[in-house]
């Protein structure tokens, strides 16, 4: 998604200017007309397509591998997990009876769900807001829908069932659906240029995320239906490979949800249409430059490594990986993997954001990962969480859970405020206000990011867990319960009690319905050396860390898991080609990254002038300490820094090296987790802190 | 410039396939009308405007400061320093009989002419390169002017009066010329679109400058009067303010080129033109991403930092400068002293280079000094020294001669191979092969930069002294002879011996026509430290690096100045806030910035392992030797170096800190002058060096 303050957008975008020249015309006679052919009376009647889908609507996850043939690990519902207390279950309580409501709110006083009603004749107000805001309305509606997967809000689902009356009603009878290529612009509707900057199959394909997530929730198709008719009545009989229309992504999106769609419907063609458009056969129609920046128009397999928008390159990996899981098609799976070395050693911020670049919202060359200049979308942070949790499905492989927990706890948590009503845009690893630069706001003319956020956070119990043929895999550590079944039917509850990520001793009580022999696997997150784990008070051997350790026994009702990690701060360095944090190390405490924040260190300091003093044992001078009154309860790290007294922000670009010892006095640093920064006044902020030369 | 290789091109230029389309049409009928009305003949037909030049063209300088009333320091010409031998003197040599002819033939090979002749019907050709074509032919023509303001060449002026007489057979009745917007383009002529990106003016303000150039190496008029056509008769009475059309530079040159054309025909107009186009009344007609990149159509006054596209930032600082040295506009100083500090405190490479990102050709922001994916252009260092030319015209400040022998010496000088054939467009501070990037290229589909070089060294005798109100200045040195007069009339000659940059000795003879009494000023470059400076061994007391010493006395013929300045090897260190540059330091000898090469070190090691092992007392422990087989003769610099042996190239992106201390051993370092690297076969380059912690 594209940031209006950012000159991406005035680039690819319908500009401004146009949306004000719309405004001034007078009624448009092709309005009328689409009410008329579109009243919801006249969609009811039209026969619902059968779907094929199953287990049912509440038995599916985020997404319903069951099915798919080149998955080895299969999603569980959401509602199967509740978090009842701990870390995540405030933060989603705050997102459900905060975020969510006032982004409702937002929504209707940027006039989002007008665009729709104004098609209706409700108003006479001018389209609002960029070319994808239809999308806002649809990643909020998935959001919701997730929530309802947690357990009925009835205030919540009928204000939402009544904006899918409103959505629906302006389905046009040729199935589509887009309050933006109205009116005069009818005619620009799936051009070329349309396709690859106008977002309407973006707008799509959040639709029908949005609606299958409704529909997971409530079992109500009305959304998923008019999702249906756009894809069957008029994409796949009119666009696709010749003699039918040519057709590019232009922001990869429809792409997942296509196959999503098609794991509920079962029709080959949905499936089909996502390969042809991750073929990318209109490479041809586009300079390189555009192809690079879409991460699509051209074929996927031929992709080397990530470029380009880091949000398009990260959703159009997660269609690839979910063709993956349908077709088994080696070429992929070779792409994806090389992508993902790409990701994981070279691209990636240690917050599991990416996106280095500002300029495209774009993904940097290898090791290019400035910090105070990062990007990092909260979108772009999600959509690797995302892929992540498909590659997890099609290999099982840990490394996948790891970098779902970093981007989680860190580079997406950040995104949000404590409060849960203020956002991030960007998620820099340092910062300095005198830029004046308002990190967190409430509301973007983009709006991309904060419903995105509140759809991860609702959808959270279902990154728990994930069954296969022979067991279950734990990722992901809390105060849950998860309630659900092997797949082999014998039901299966797994209590976990913990105070993770603040303390690592996770104990999971394990009860079938009947004594059963299976696997439960248990990941051993990467960071977590020395973990130890023992069943019924008997040590398991194996575990390892970034690996799941496979506990194959009989398992009995009351059987207790016990994972004991230790959490001692950790220190860490970034390969020397990543010259940003050259000199610098950073500071982890299990999932969490941390970061210091100016305001929290002796008055007068600034952070420009500091260095973390790791003296020879760098981790055994770290104070933890838990402060609930801080920050909504955090464990604060506290550690012996240096402060230069030469002004390391004077204004000398170049001078005479003065030597490794420079002057320099003891001060204590305290260290806040990076998720909460910029949740007080402004002030600096850095994740990577020189390190002091004695 | 635009790369033609890069991305922003295809963005802001006719692209390629327009190009191809115009080829395939059938002859045009405007081009007949074209050729009917522009005959030669009919030109010469036309009156020349007197010009009220003084001094006369033999005796103008780079720039005729003569009559500008807010010059402190004034030109001498170009042909009144000869420099006979020395670190110069080859290197202009080369360009005079190898990097000149061979682009000339060149451009021929690339159909730059035959783009010209075709209009007259001479070929059936279609145009051939980018948008801005014309200015390759004008800007080597001005290397051309300048060379021959050193001395005749009459095979090299033959045969640039014939490229210039085709030039000028092309000028339309109109005074309108250029190749491009012809024939069905011509409808594209001026739009606002095309003077955004359709160098127009851009072309013209190179072919006033070799105009100019060549105006002042032979007298010859016949280019200089077509350049006065185009002003005065087309752009002068149709664009400016209202009620004439609007005007925009898009890649501004045309306004500094105004000025010096103002300087010759003393015609008002074309100074306020100039006026008019940096006050950017257009500013209202492009989006703000725009007039960032094109540092135009927007107040030159308003602009508070240096941003977009380097060269064309740093043409419109000199357009800008000239514009406050003939009108003293207060508002012009005050953002030219804030735009330098921002250059030369924030964004300039150590090697006078500028312009970090690639993406646009563009200064990145305050401190973001990538090194190996530093694009520092050629043009962008080149359009430094100009710049710093102007302000050193405008104050008399040494800090600005810093910066042109910073940049002349390193950033500019790497731009041309040693053998004077090959070329630098990027020019970065650290550089690994295997990515392929062939760094030196005979020929760029955008040859900006090739001429560009061409006409520094070929225009460099210009640059070494400037004269005063109360006497004389010397900016530079090597071995030379100034044969010119005080402002006061009295002649002047001045010898100096040196081997400068090798050695910091330098004998200045002073022969006054007769005894004398004026100041001289003897430039103390800023990495002096400690020089001293006598008069027949009288020793001077005030010299102190950064500044000029002045001098004043009574001179006579025979005074010897002698300025010793001791060249150990420097260690560097970047601001903090260069956090590429962090816990690494560049080596600098006098003005000459060192790197390593990877083939000059001990079989086997890579440079990404290696740090300088600068113990306590740094500089005393280089070695400096002379050696003349090695690239042309150099100074090479050898120094104790570590080599680690965790092999820092590893794929881990993070992992867990392994202290200061990590294994290494001993090697040899040898550092080579970075304007020599990338001269023989492709290896690791870097200037900046981890400093190894003991």
């Amino acid at each position: 998604m594209v940031d209006s303050r950012k000159v991406s957008r005035r680039q690819f975008v319908t500009s401004a200017m146009s949306v004000a020249a719309i405004s001034s015309l007078p009624a448009q006679p092709g309005l009328a007309g689409i009410s008329r052919a579109s009243s919801p009376a006249a969609m009811m009647q039209q026969a619902a397509v059968a779907l094929t889908d199953s287990p049912g609507w509440k038995d599916q996850g985020i997404e319903n591998l069951a099915k798919s043939p080149h998955a080895k690990l299969h999603d569980i519902p959401v509602r199967a997990v509740t978090i009842p207390s701990g870390f995540w279950a405030g933060r989603r309580e705050i997102n459900v009876t905060k975020s969510i409501p006032t982004m409702h709110d937002l929504l209707e006083a940027n006039g989002r769900m007008n665009n729709f009603r104004r098609l209706v004749g409700k108003n006479n107000a001018a389209q609002i807001g960029p070319v994808y805001s239809d999308s806002d309305i649809y990643k909020w509606t998935e959001a919701v829908g997730f929530v309802l997967q947690s357990g009925d809000r009835p205030e919540l689902r009928a204000m939402t069932r009544k904006m899918i009356d409103e959505v629906v009603a302006v389905q046009e009878p040729s199935g589509y659906l887009n309050t933006y290529y109205v009116g005069d612009r009818s005619s620009d509707r799936m051009t070329p240029e349309t396709q690859s900057t106008g977002h309407e199959l973006y707008c799509i394909g959040h639709m029908l995320q949005g609606a299958i997530a409704y529909y997971r929730g409530t079992g109500d198709r009305t959304l998923l239906d008019a999702g249906i008719r756009f894809v069957n009545d008029f994409l796949i009989p009119n666009y696709g490979a010749a003699p039918k229309k040519p057709i590019v992504s232009g922001h990869p999106e429809i792409e997942l949800a296509l196959i999503e769609l098609y794991r509920i419907t079962g029709d080959k063609r949905q499936l089909e249409l996502a390969g042809y458009i991750l073929h990318g056969d209109e490479r041809a129609k586009f300079p390189e430059r555009r192809t690079i920046y879409m991460f699509s128009g051209t074929p996927f397999t031929a992709r080397t490594k990530l470029q380009g928008h880091a949000v398009r390159a990260m959703y159009a990996c997660c269609g690839a990986t979910d063709y993956y899981l349908e077709t088994g098609d080696p070429a992929y799976w070779k792409t994806l993997t090389a992508l993902w070395q790409d990701l994981s050693q070279r691209q990636m911020y240690i917050s599991g954001g990416v996106g280095a670049r500002a300029e495209g919202e774009a993904f940097g060359e290898a090791y290019e990962l400035p910090n105070a200049r990062a990007y990092g979308e909260s979108c772009a942070a999600i959509g690797n969480m995302m892929w992540n949790w498909r590659m997890l499905a099609a290999d099982g492989e840990a490394k996948h859970a790891d970098i779902i927990e970093r981007a989680l706890y860190n580079g997406i948590n950040s995104g949000m405020s404590l409060e849960g009503t203020l956002y991030c845009y960007r998620n820099p690893l340092a910062f300095d206000p005198s830029g004046g630069d308002k990190i967190r706001n409430q509301w973007y003319d983009t709006t991309c990011c904060p419903p995105n956020l509140e759809r991860t956070f609702a959808s959270l119990p279902g990154y728990f867990y994930s069954t296969s043929s022979d067991g279950i895999y734990v990722h992901l550590y809390n105060d849950s319960e998860l309630s659900w079944h092997l797949e082999n039917g014998t039901g299966l509850r797994v209590t976990q009690k913990t105070n993770y990520p603040w303390d690592g001793r996770v104990d999971l009580t394990v009860a079938p319905a009947q004594p059963s022999d299976f696997t439960f696997y248990l990941r051993i997150p990467g960071w977590a050396e020395g973990a130890q784990v023992s069943v019924n008070n008997k040590a398991v051997a194996g575990a390892k860390p970034g690996e799941y350790v496979p506990i194959q026994r009989t398992w009995s009702s009351g059987d207790v898991i016990r994972l004991r990690m230790e959490m001692p701060p950790q220190v860490i360095q970034a390969n020397p080609r990543v010259t940003d944090d050259a000199g610098r190390v950073a500071v982890q405490r299990g999932p969490l990254v941390y970061c210091l924040e100016e305001l929290d260190q002796p008055q007068g300091v600034s952070l420009i002038n500091v260095a973390l003093d790791l003296g020879d044992t760098p981790s055994d001078k770290f104070q933890s300490q838990l402060q609930t009154d801080l920050l909504g309860g955090v464990v604060v790290l506290r550690h012996t820094g240096r402060a230069y007294e030469n002004d390391a922000s004077a204004n000398v670009l170049y001078s005479g090296y003065s030597g490794i010892q420079t002057k320099s006095r003891r001060l204590p640093l305290t260290f806040i987790p990076y998720y909460a920064w910029a949740n007080r006044q402004a002030t600096s902020m850095q994740v990577w802190t020189p390190v002091y030369k004695a």
